[in-house]
Parts: C-alpha cells; sequence; structure tokens
C-alpha cells in the first residue's frame, strides 16, 4: 500500500505513558526520537499537557505535561523532520499554556474527547487552530455511543477548522466490519476533512483494523513501538511500517529502538496481549478490571475473571 | 458471527508439536482434549501420523504418529463428541497403517501437501476416504505459487471425494485482500466442496485473515490454545470462539487449560509474535531463519537480522 497521503504516528511515549504514570527516562525518550526521525515517521505523540492543578506533579512524569522546553531537552541536537504531537484531554483543560505554534517545538494538538464533550474539543480546537497549530480531534469510546450522538457530534465538528477527526477503537472491541462502517460514517459527515485510525489490540485486530482504516481512506494510523500502550496496547509500528510501501520509511531504526529499549522494557512493565484484555474487548468494556486484575496475585486466573466480568456486567 | 455450518478446528496439539518434536505429555494432551470436548470445538488434531521408517521414533514423540492404540489411551473415559483428525504429510506416506474409519478413534484425515505433491494428495485422499474417514487437503505456501499452478491442483482436487480444500497461510504473510482473493478462487475451482483457512500470525493477523476467509464462505476454521504453533503461531481460538456467536461454544473451559497449562508452558518453550517472525511474514519467508536465530544469542538483534535476511533473499 502506497498511498503518499498517509501520515503515520507513533505514540509510544504517549501511549506507552499510561501503563507508568509517563516516568520514561529522558535517555529512552531521546531514544526513541531519534530512531522515529531516522525511519521516515510523520509525526511522534510525546505526551499528553495535561493541567498541574487537576494531575499533580508529584504523581506524574513529565511526559504528562509536556511542556515546551522539556521536548526542546530531548529534541535538541538531533537533525530531524519529524513532526511533533501532543494530546490534550479536553475534558480536562485547565491552566495548561499553549504558546504560538511558531514558538513551540509543537506541531500538532491532538484533542481527545468522548461525544460529550465535543464542545470542550471545539473550545480547544479554535483556541490552538489560532496558535497556528495542526490540530485533530480523537473521539473516544465510541463503541459504546449510539449513532445519532456521533452524527451530531460529526456534524459539529465538519464546522470546525479541525484537519483530522480519528476513528478511536478503545476497547479494542471492533472487527473490521464496524472499522469500515465508521470510517465511510466520518467520512460522509466530514467533507474535506482528514479521518484518522487509532486502534487498540485487545483482540489482535488492531494491524487489521487499520488496514481496513486505511483500505476505506483514513490518511492518518498510529502505531507504537512493539505495540507498546495501556493494556493489550496498540497497532505495531513496525507492522504498519512494514505494509506501507512508501519508500520513505526505513524499518531498520525501528527494528533498533526495539531490541535496545522496548524489549528490556518489558522486564519491567507489561503490555500486548493477555486474555483479560482479551476478554474486555470482545466485550466491549474499558480494560480497567483487566488492568487492576493483572496487579494481584490472580493475575492469570482467566476463567474467574471472565466469570466475575460477565456478573458484574449483567 | 453466527452460521450453523462454521466447524471449528483446534490444532493445538499438531502445531504446537512442530515446536517441540511432539513430545507432549499424555497428562497435557490430556487436558487440553477434556477442555476442547467440554467447549463444543468441532475437531481436535492430535498431530501427525507420520512414517516411523522416515521420522525415526528416537526423534520425535508420539503425536508425530498418533497411532489408533496412543489416541484411545487420551481419550479413555471421557464423555464427549468431538471429533478427531490428523494430519498426514502426503509427499511422506510410506508404511503409515490407516485402520477402516469404523475401528479407529480418528474421524478425519487432513493431507498436507505442496501444490507440486497434489497427486499424492489425492492418492492419500483416495485411499483414506474408501476407509471411511473424513478428508481434507492442505495446500501449504501457496503465497509462493503462481496461478495456474495452484488452479491446476484445485481443478484435480475437484473431481476427488476430498471434503474440504484449505487455503493456508503458511509464512504469515497475507493481508485480508489475498484471503479474500484465495477464498473465492478455491470456491469457484471447487464446486461442492467446503473451504477451510488456516493461518499464521507473524503479522498479527492470524485472527483478521480467518475472520476474512469467514465472511468469504470459508466454513472450516483452524486456531490452537492461546495461538500455540510453529513460529508466530496460530489464530488464537480463544479470539475465535469469542467472534463466533454459536450458542454451542463454551469460553471457560477453554480460558482453564490456557491458564493451567498454556502459560505454564510458556517457559519451556516460546511461540507468538516476534520481531523475526514478523519479518520473515512481511517477506514472505519460510520461518526457519528466524527458528533458527532465536536458537542464538543473538536472538534479540532484530536489525542485524533484518539486514542479513534482506542479503540472503536478494
Amino acid at each position: 500500500m502506497f498511498r503518499p497521503e498517509i501520515k503515520v504516528l507513533d505514540c509510544t511515549i504517549r501511549d506507552g505513558g499510561l501503563i507508568n504514570d509517563h516516568f520514561f527516562s529522558d535517555e529512552f525518550v531521546r531514544a526513541v526520537y531519534e530512531a522515529l526521525a531516522r525511519s521516515g515517521v510523520d509525526y511522534i505523540e510525546m505526551g499528553y499537557r495535561s493541567s498541574r492543578e487537576l494531575c499533580p506533579p508529584e504523581k506524574f512524569g513529565a511526559w504528562k505535561y509536556c511542556d515546551d522546553d522539556k521536548i526542546r531537552q530531548i529534541t535538541e541536537g538531533i537533525e530531524s523532520d519529524i513532526k511533533i504531537s501532543i494530546m490534550v484531554d479536553a475534558y480536562r483543560v485547565k491552566e495548561q499554556v499553549f504558546a504560538p505554534a511558531d514558538e513551540s517545538p509543537v506541531d500538532m494538538v491532538r484533542s481527545a474527547i468522548y461525544v460529550k464533550d465535543v464542545d470542550k474539543g471545539i473550545d480547544l480546537i479554535n483556541r490552538c487552530h489560532d496558535l497556528g497549530y495542526e490540530t485533530t480531534v480523537n473521539i473516544m469510546a465510541v463503541s459504546k455511543e449510539i449513532e445519532p450522538d456521533i452524527v451530531e457530534a460529526l456534524d459539529q465538528l465538519a464546522k470546525t477548522p479541525v484537519d483530522v477527526v480519528y476513528v478511536v477503537d478503545s476497547f479494542g472491541s471492533m472487527y473490521c466490519e464496524q472499522i469500515e462502517y465508521l470510517v465511510k460514517l466520518y467520512r460522509e459527515h466530514l467533507p474535506g476533512k482528514e479521518i484518522g485510525i487509532h486502534c487498540h489490540n485487545n483482540q489482535q485486530l488492531a494491524f487489521a483494523n487499520t488496514i481496513e482504516g486505511i483500505i476505506h481512506n483514513a490518511n492518518y494510523v498510529d502505531g507504537s513501538l512493539y505495540g507498546i500502550g495501556r493494556g493489550a496496547g496498540n497497532c505495531c509500528l513496525e507492522l504498519l511500517l512494514g505494509f506501507l510501501k512508501n519508500p520513505k520509511f526505513d524499518l531498520t531504526p525501528v527494528l533498533r529502538v526495539i531490541q535496545e529499549q522496548m524489549i528490556p522494557m518489558l522486564k519491567d512493565i507489561e503490555w500486548g496481549y493477555m486474555i483479560p484484555y482479551m476478554l474486555t474487548g470482545a466485550l466491549n468494556e474499558h480494560p480497567r478490571h483487566a488492568i487492576a486484575m493483572r496487579k494481584t496475585a490472580d493475575k492469570d486466573k482467566y476463567a474467574e475473571f471472565y466469570q466475575e466480568l460477565s456478573q458484574t456486567l449483567s
């Protein structure tokens, strides 16, 4: 698949940060930044820009806030064309500062919303767009929303300056049919906008569903190194680059940073396909119960967890 | 997806046996058999029926031969409707004995062939069909064959009594487009036969490709517990049962045998998504180079392996 419009965003630091409260070392973030820059990936997402009032700094690492100066510490001295994105939870905006884009290392602000928060998302987009940033809206948990509500949100977003709206399979519950349906729905209601796709791997479908999105003309696609991300993680960046035949991509730096950084990291934090995440995915549920049980001594008691989950949800 | 014609075959013991030369303990095989019987899965594949002359018994465990008496030792005393299949490499048939089906615990003989061995496959099918067995042909490595050769083999198979012909993604190299294309091609050339699908997980596409096969009317689908199988392994049975909504399936016994048998087994043998297998898959190559490098001290030197592989293949 070679379509020059396709833009690949790596969310290793951002989504991976949800596992360890964003406490990645500068050395790690720099290694990832350098590898991605060399690989030809279009965007690296450094983390969240969160409110320190709502998210106290004693609880989180630097990548929960992504201060411009902190980002510059990482990128300094590395030649690169890669663009930098940050994510903002639009429903938790408070005192965060956004410099004008031409004074910031950040190129793109991605606004994460639930359908009910679309107005907060629009407010953030307008503000960031006026400051000169590229903007996106990532509508989370759509597998739990009814269609008129999704359509209303899309119709509102169609009137904004937002560049990209993402189909997000938050719970890793979707099959290719749902991805096709939603990407087509988003395209229909967002004329002139780009569509993005962000998939989770609970059912080992993140890569397949990302391809499905691409087939139906989603042009912004998310991956992460070795699939790192909360719970079952994301679409593997290495798989995406293997599939996209754009000659600008180079797989070797990605393989190298996986062997040098990601594999050793698996000794300290876990992610990827595991039965508890498979079960929350198949049941279209938030992975929180699975994350909690993986921290207990019963972390491999799958049959019992399935019974509990089925009872909790019934 | 609920289509009563869909038959699920578990190949845990057979494909998993390729990792450990078929040295599974009777206790393990019995636990798997019992769990699958309870789960409502249609077939369990016990292993290969290989020639002892070609495959000397000092090198392999019992499940390389699947003698009828050995199978009876496992199944004895367990109430079950599950059918039993064995696989035979049609190009390595020598002195193996097949009792009449009504005197054997085996219900189905699956003949594994390369395109060039279709006549050997047909010979085996005819013989087993006459003995009363259900028969299938699994055409391996079709991603390396040119279409006229595949079509010629299919046209020959159309004239035999074979019940099912499988699309096999031996190298885990196929995307959904190729699966769709091949399943339709097989259907076109095999009127009245059932189509099966057997996928490998090198690119995390085994489950997605199995679904793709089902969408295009493949009715025989293979899975294995926690995806066990040589290299990157197979489509996970637990994912398949979560997707197929036939109420006859019960996921709980499958989850329990995964937690009790498969997870502990990962300490001794490895399978599943790993970068070397991803690379052979993306390059449409047999996993043998990846399997060999995973047994060396350089097993996580992915960038170097990729360079070597690219040079070897160029």
